[in-house]
């Protein structure tokens, strides 16, 4: 086996799957750090609580910043005892001073640490989502203003339906992003708990001080304090995850989108980017989307992991038996993965180029058909609805047949109800053009626009 | 193969799995009567905008409640147009007089009634669901009051860790539920929102009055207004489905333990309910805890639907080719099972019976050894939290050893020590009490039963 | 609430996902036969074993036929004791005459009738689901064989990359449907085990003859004896689970394909049937890929449902506590699905209209640049791989800039090159040609078709 | 942020999740290595082919030893290419004399070399899993037979049914695991299959000498020729994965298994290892199941990696547009945690410790009840299998009410029956005896030891 000086798992895809600042938020040292964060915080909470001396808590606040912990050691004890914790705290021991060493992780016990690092990790990677997900929205929202008159096909299972125009698309875009990340602010903000229960939840080596110490803990890591301890209850993880395949699902349909439209035949759009983005390692021609496969390679993992997390939830009495355990590097994962697709997201949105004359071009090939449709909307009021929609549809079958264009076959076919209804080629004509058979597009936009501005007006 | 007269899928394990009221609000006749709802509604969302007649409202208002709709019937045209509504709406024109036929459907196309039916049917299913959540969480209140001081052992990775006590571990199971249903009240109050975009999201047909008939139409059927059509923007039907499986992780856990603590060798809970329940074909003493194992056969299927709902979510542009069509039975199946599992929870909370006595004898069988914490509690202040730990574990080693108790153990090897504390045997009895080691566990239910009150409080 | 005479649920959209003979294979009343006959079986393997009278077996096996059993009836049982099998039992001895009454599921514990029926079951839906694989597979053999020169653009990322033939595309599409289908076939032929282990494996009520009996019930059934009972060894069902999502993923794939080919803007293939598959409730143009959709909408739901079924084979003891349960409804929705997606590929496949013409097109479109590859080709020799691929890189990007042929482009840029290599512009015009880089498409072509016939010849 | 010297990932948690040999043959420079070992292994299968010289293929396999390649630095070229195949081959390029260079890569396209390479990966883990689980197979093996006589009590939905022997137990263990591994033995040694296409499948860099080159290959690295490339039919990669959960599913329901017998109140094992194996951060008595926890940490995050594998097996045209990205590191996962389940395994099953003691007075405590079908047994001959049922469940239902042993109560309560059948106290307690009630235990012990026997005969 090739040896390498250093193990460095997770390197040789992290241009894919660790794009942006995400990925050093939740990367071994910074397990290692927030969890001794929590330990340094814990000290000061109980000096706060006076349950130990100021001195200690400095003490162990020096010793937490200036401890060098290995990681990869670390790990090699996890095998023992099943969690990181023992080890780290042996080695802030080592580090502090004597007088310190009853305050060390004094009342908590190693899921209290674990779980509230996962708290912190989640508020500082989410952070770097969150900032990420503005991007993405402004530049979704620059798009869906700059192209709200861009005419463009609407596609309904893949065929081409109506029109629409590429200001409404970007603007379905932002409102998912809005969506997804206002819901992620909000459980960032207001429902990452600290975890402080003890070894059974009781905090009973603090005897009657321990919520005391809780709320102080919390207050110091500006984490929420909960109901009660929630070492088995797994919502506040879950609903993280939940958000986080929200976002997941806002930035898939997106790369959904984006690599439909910048198939060869469609060429509606293509990404920004040098000339060496997106080569291929064999065909000259090349120039893949890299970016919104991108996008797809990380929001295709995150069902799974959504889903592991979900059935981890059912976690036995005090301490679940390998469901809690099974959490860990799963939720670091998603975490990842999501912060990596908003990153590409932001890029990607900010670069997009897009192609109004190949959008008119392929609306064109279709010879109206998209606008059939207000063939049947025209006639509607005067021959109802459905036998409406009939004529129209045995037009657009003659039309096909007979290779004519639509327009001839339609006045043709329909020419009874046309002059019951007093209605002339030229209204026909004018009922087929595109760009008059928008309907709501223009509010639509206007909506979207509007409620992301209110969210920029929060600060968001 | 056997014939059955009527066609009549899942009602095998309907026991299981159609519990309680839900699966009435998901069946094909829940579909059927909200999608017809939904005409009905446009129907005169149109009227109110001045779109359509109030004699053309009413007159479809009446055929929509008149209409006889086979779900196999609707169900075999499917396979032509891939959605049922199509066929739907023939009949609805077959059944309402030719002066409604024009306003029938107006506008909409088939996303927009199978969408806002499905929201339709999660507000009513949801009602149903919260309604057994509030009794659930009602029956786990009455238990952690109850039992707040009947002390039992808490347990992590399945071993005797601390004392705890039952009322502590459900006021755990209370918060969680509450946490679960205070957010699908939200979502249900708040995030459920009415999908009307015609066939590409602009609602062309509607000339500029689509928007307009879109917040009638909301207000009518008592949904949200969103931003912008949903169409391919997944995230209101994945928040449901989020919140969802938010409850059944609370039940999950909730299952869990019950089984775990109804297990013969433990037997400190059993089912309430009479003899004939959880009868064995072929064991005579056997009274299986149904209750919780149906709890589990429910809430374990949901985190397969949920990942379904989060793939699901990469829509094509304006409508997508089979993700959307998946979304369908996936939904339903996760509304039903996650309201069965709550109405199991239910009862089985209802009628739970707890053996005080049992959890005593459990707890003192382990000799003292769940307490043993306490003695490095006892003796962190003088010695040091290590050097205590380390105290602790070689009495319990020793007393194991020579089987004797722990007591005797721990005042002999830790005899320095006590000595330097000033501590004496009483003191060591004293603090190897399990109802003298339980912390915070009566603020913890204290907090618990007041959020719970509040909840309750604002209608919930 | 909308009433129905009868509960029918699963019929509103089981045009999509009931299609071809599956469903009528998982139903309930397949369920109860399946049940039935293993009661039936079970009382013949008895009276085989001598452990009871040929009377009781004929009277038990005559009276399983004429049982007339209420699916929901059952169901309401389930909810009592877990399963329906008391109840079952029940309405057997009902039926039964006095002196079978012993004999009737004797040795017998509710799982064992209920895996065994599963595995039934499993084997009769599985037939089906073969018998449409293999018209599937016959198809995309036409496919392959017809349209083994029909040159089209390969495409990678969504780009088009090389050409290929229509025929290569289906015989990737055959050979997956074969790899897929051949794995089925073993399964059900060798990998279907009946269970049958009593209470808790030992089948203790038979005495020592237990075992005898299992291997004549297995006989009995067309069934594979085990090793030992697998009641909480799930790896039969799991087995049966991925092979049913090997087939999914085969179908998914061409489902996808075809989708895309069929795009307003590909146009390359598109659905037979008649004008009105596929019609829109508002659109009178679109003819939507109805097929290729439903397959879609199938597959889908494939992978959640398997996730649940890998997590449910972590089962306790000797039956499992939920997770057992959990499986029932899962594993029938499995072999729905992929049974509905199998039937909707067959018909797929052998109506696939091909539109040669427009292959051509695209590929001409896009001015040579999907055999700018063979550019490089050309000139590797003589001045190595990498410089040639950045020849003719170049020569593409200036071909763009400039909007010229790219053969000009190339002549021009690569003139150095060419000159050392002896070639001309006839060389570079012969390497542009499609369909004379096509590599080793007849020789795979071929593999896929021998392959495929030799399934055949054995009856596959 | 805290910087580490090395980016270094993974490391935190190894200890649970890169237990044993599996986790060095995924790690970033196993695939570095593997990649490397494909491309030499092209370079000498040209050069059998005669499209290359053997010097070419000396020096280029010469250069993949000596290369020094940093994943990192690949991982950054990603974000260019989205694989790292561009900048592995320029430092290859770069490694070798020019005479080399035009060989390097020749034919292959980036997807040739990462599919292959997960192959030989898949080829290197899966032996080192074969290997601890042939190792976990011989300890359960070993328990089976030792223990073939221990009696314990079965227990369905976690409560006691009939009496077992733990043999029976670990029969069932090491037939699930026996099973799995058979399975993965299969797919490792005929179901990993080179893929080698081209830009497209093709292979038309290599004119008509492709399909030659491939076979070459295969030969060249020990995997196996398949029918097609396998560029976009996933089934290789699905089927491995397959075999890896159905080990998964084995492990886990061992690990679980375990975790309920080391349960405190239940202490029939206990895993080996030393006094600080299983210590908690603060509780001095713990002795936590740690090798069973580990197991299922494992095993809980496959089912999610499982579906996210097929769920990707969709993939468009002949390269997925982001599909395909999502396997890489899922892969690499799936192999990683199996493994690890597998090391775990090993240990755990060749140190358990098995408490016989223990085990009878867990059965002893229920009075009889698991043996209480004995009764029903001994009297359905004489009143009918289900009067006897009856009988029994009322003598146990009157044993527990009157506090009185269950015989007592059976013989009173059964008195008429008993006499009919002329049976009397000494048959009732000869029937209430454990160790005789346990019907084909041994048999089934035996046929699972034969199949372990026969399955190592042939050297697995």
């Amino acid at each position: 086996m090739r040896q390498s000086s250093s193990r460095s798992e997770g390197a040789l895809f992290s241009g894919v799957f660790s794009r942006g600042g995400v990925a050093a938020c939740v990367s071994d040292a910074a397990w290692v750090e927030a969890m001794l964060d929590v330990e340094a915080a814990l000290a000061r909470a109980l000096a706060s609580a006076r349950l130990a001396t100021p001195e200690a808590a400095a003490a162990i606040t020096q010793a937490a910043r200036a401890v060098d912990l290995d990681a990869a050691r670390l790990g090699a004890a996890v095998a023992a005892t099943g969690t990181p914790v023992v080890a780290l705290i042996e080695a802030l021991v080592a580090a502090a001073p004597d007088h310190a060493h009853a305050t060390i992780h004094q009342g908590a016990t190693s899921q209290d640490v674990i779980d509230t690092a996962m708290m912190l990790m989640a508020k500082r990677a989410g952070a770097v989502v969150l900032d990420d997900l503005a991007a993405a929205a402004g530049a979704a929202a620059v798009l869906a203003d700059r192209h709200r008159h861009t005419v463009m096909a609407g596609r309904t299972l893949l065929q081409q339906a109506l029109p629409v125009t590429f200001g409404l698309k970007a603007a379905g875009w932002l409102s998912a992003i809005d969506e997804a990340r206002r819901r992620l602010g909000e459980i960032l903000r207001e429902r990452l708990p600290v975890q402080f229960g003890g070894a059974a939840g009781t905090l009973a080596s603090l005897n009657d001080r321990g919520v005391d110490v809780a709320a102080l803990l919390a207050r110091d890591l500006g984490l929420a304090m909960p109901v009660l301890p929630w070492h088995t209850n797994r919502l506040p993880l879950f609903g993280l995850a939940a958000a986080l395949a929200g976002v997941s699902l806002a930035l898939g349909k997106i790369g959904r989108d984006i690599t439909l439209l910048a198939q060869s035949e469609v060429a509606e759009v293509s990404e920004g980017g040098d000339v060496t983005k997106g080569a291929s390692s064999t065909m000259p021609h090349k120039r893949n989307p890299v970016g919104a496969v991108a996008v797809l390679a990380c929001t295709r993992r995150v069902p799974g992991l959504l889903a592991t997390l979900a059935a981890a939830g059912e976690q036995e009495h005090e301490r679940a038996a390998g469901a809690w355990h099974a959490e860990w590097e799963t939720f670091a994962d998603l975490l990842r993965l999501t912060g990596s697709a908003a990153a590409w997201a932001r890029e990607l949105l900010a670069g997009l180029q897009v192609h109004a004359f190949r959008m008119q071009r392929n609306l064109d090939a279709s010879g109206g058909e998209p606008v059939a449709e207000s063939l049947s909307t025209l006639l509607a009021p005067f021959v109802g609805r459905l036998v409406a929609l009939d004529l129209a549809r045995e037009a657009v079958e003659r039309a096909r047949e007979s290779r004519r264009p639509l327009i001839d076959s339609f006045v043709e076919h329909a020419a009874a109800a046309l002059a019951k209804a007093n209605l002339g080629r030229d209204d026909v004509a004018q009922a087929l053009e595109p760009a008059r058979y928008l309907g709501s597009t223009q509010t639509w936009i206007d909506r979207a626009l509007a409620s992301h501005a209110a969210l920029r007006s929060r600060g968001r």
